[in-house]
């Protein structure tokens, strides 16, 4: 491989695993695209907090373009990955043909429905931008239906929110979603009866937050439960219509608003490449994060069914970002004719924020919650945010809430359609409130 | 009017005339009703910096029911009005009516096309907030469809923009789209030939900001040359397709982005309300703010057609804060039986940004020109916001912007119509890049 011409390696997703993976070759002499619908990096973890009013969507995103200008042989390509021929090794976009000769393939995964009728049609979904800003227009929205609403049936609806799977995005958007009704918006809408304000979660197991030691599971709910959220343990959904939620024992619980984190999968997208696509519709992929029959194919995040002690490593962001920056150095190795190294996960443990001083945190083999672990959780997401002016937006709109218990972004921001004016048309839905069902 | 019940009085617009009307009517016995469409009020004289990434939306917009929490008789309604009825009394929304003893009119204005075909079907505009942040996307879209476009001309057509209009708005923006190609987007693009991109501001007039000395609008003029900005003065236009603007000379100017700020007109929609219009979409009002034929009907800002020494007054925030203060205040004369007073506009002066430390002001009858202007302007503006949250953003954006040459917002934002999520696939396009004209 060491011709005149650089080896080009075509990256494909500007999330974590993609983005570290664009810092790992930034040095070497490759010419790497990185490829990505949008022009920006999501912060993914703090999504939740943009559904609950708490962060502007400007500051959990953060330009690619900004981040590459340090890195003069990456260069940027927005637009969408409509297919990967990995026997042509070239990547095709709306537009676009990029050949390579290797490929990092990072696209994340997206909502998991387990098959649940109605569930892709019906429920909110947590998993990108768009979906965080329609989510929260959807619940303030709702409000203000609610106050101009005489039926009472109706008005539950608007007022009850279900949000489906105990996970750790479940319990950090129930909480930020209980701070959010029981302040800000109770002062908001002084004159609507707040006792009609339902907030549920549901999940399928015996308690929230499986897998977290036994003790800080019980801490989340007590707390939850305290904050005025529901729990429904061992609760299995069977359907989601446009204004319930449909449970496995009859139980029907009528609300507008049905917000689904109960799990999340493999883009079904790249089964259409002729990737091999394991269980949840992840790759598996060799210990090296190679393809099987295709070495220089890397695949990392979320998409990639690595294993770790037999155990299937979790689809977070430090897995994403670890792998990001083993399949970089594995394509130096291979460049330079070395083998390449298996992927080793270092597990920096797990934390979830609950709410006001309110968090469970297992770092390092110890388990903390309550203030310790919230003053953990909020210097850690700092920390990781990407640019001193997303952390000091950030940290700003903390630290509002945190002392005047507000919500300064409680907009219901005006979105449209890309593209021309003359496309106007297309935004079927003006910014009204909507009176229908 | 000295009943037990307390009269009702509806307004319609959160904007800077309704805004001071509800805060001038807040501590009187009366009930409020203030209606808008949106639940924020927006800071119009920045929305232009929204379009040109230098701040995002939720700086320059302030929720509707934070300004309304310290007013116990004032109500919120979000919706859309559908219409008026004078004669019986009441507003309609989508899905509410709402009767009044006295209205006060506050929708502002729309962009005046002047009948130039195809001119509000291709142009874009800065009216409102989406607008902003569909011209920002826009303009970003058009950079990364160019970074790829291997064909010169449809590369010049998506690297071009023309501006018409060259009142302050046309001036500002054009400006700020000056500053933000030249400095961050030439760094985002280094392998754009950065010649190719042209701005053009036309104006008919012979000058810029016509109506301001003559020594001020040279310099404006001179400014936004050695920017860059190309001027056409006395250049009047013919037609606006989706891909070229046509010049009543002939001349064709081949691109992708029209922005219109040529001038501003009444509401339509309020003719449909047996209001009587005047020039320019207006509805004449008593020196008084009062309708005609309807005492109990007020007119103010933009929609109002109030003169001054026999000049109409300009349609200006100032005019209508002024307006709000004075209708207000009109509505408890009457109802305390006294006579209403007349509107007399204070004239605050007028200043326009051009770019860093370039500005120009005529404020008290003084002139100024440059970094004492751009000072007061600055200063001017940030005071005038609402919300200390939102000056803090603004200023730091501002701050970032002097001091890094760098414009923070350069995302390209998901836009996706509201409500449901059933009713995604009314997002008909997606956040791609398109590809198609």
């Amino acid at each position: 491989m060491q011709t005149g011409i650089p080896p080009r390696v075509v990256i494909l997703g500007a999330g974590f695993g993609g983005l570290w993976a664009s810092r790992g070759l930034a040095h070497a002499r490759v010419g790497v695209t990185l490829i990505d619908r949008n022009n920006y990096h999501t912060f993914s973890p703090l999504l939740y907090q943009v559904a609950a009013a708490e962060l502007e969507p400007e500051a959990i995103v953060y330009p690619v373009r900004s981040i590459l200008r340090g890195l003069p042989d990456t260069q940027f390509l927005m637009g969408e990955v409509t297919h990967v021929d990995l026997d042509a090794r070239r990547v095709e976009t709306n537009g676009q043909v990029v050949a390579y000769d290797f490929l990092i393939l990072a696209p994340g995964s997206v909502t998991h429905f387990f098959g649940v009728p109605g569930a892709s049609e019906h429920a909110f979904v947590l998993k990108d931008l768009e979906q965080g800003i329609a989510l929260r227009n959807h619940i303030l929205c709702c409000f203000e239906r609610a106050m101009h609403e005489p039926d009472l049936a109706r008005r539950q609806n608007l007022l009850t929110f279900a949000i489906v799977g105990g996970g750790p995005t479940g319990v950090e958007f129930a909480g930020a979603l209980a701070e959010l009704v029981r302040g800000p918006l109770a002062k908001d809408y002084p004159r609507l009866d707040h006792r009609e304000v339902r907030l549920a979660l549901l999940e399928a197991r015996e308690s929230l937050l499986s897998g977290l030691p036994e003790r800080l599971c019980t801490y989340a709910q007590n707390r939850l439960q305290r904050m005025g959220v529901e729990l429904h343990l061992r609760t299995i959904v069977s359907e989601v219509t446009r204004s319930s939620l449909r449970l496995k024992d009859g139980t029907r619980i009528p609300t507008d608003t049905v917000i689904w984190t109960a799990g999340v999968c493999g883009d079904p997208m790249v089964q259409l490449w002729g990737l091999p696509v394991s269980g949840g519709g992840r790759v598996s992929v060799l210990p090296t994060l190679q393809l099987v029959d295709h070495p220089e194919v890397f695949i990392v995040g979320d998409l990639a069914h690595s294993e770790r002690d037999g155990v299937p490593v979790p689809m977070i962001a430090p897995v994403a970002i670890q792998q990001g920056t083993t399949a970089a150095r594995n394509i130096l190795h291979l460049i330079r004719g070395e083998d390449p190294e298996q992927f080793h996960y270092r597990d920096p443990g797990m934390m979830v924020t609950i709410g006001r001083n309110a968090a469970v945190a297992v770092v390092g083999g110890f388990s903390m919650s309550g203030f310790a672990a919230w003053v953990v959780w909020l210097s850690v997401h700092l920390a990781k945010l990407i640019g001193f002016r997303n952390r000091l937006l950030v940290l700003m709109n903390w630290a509002w809430d945190y002392l005047l218990y507000e919500r300064a972004v409680r907009l219901i921001l005006p979105l449209r359609p890309f593209g021309h004016p003359g496309d106007r048309k297309m935004a079927t839905q003006g910014p009204g409130v909507q009176s229908e069902r």
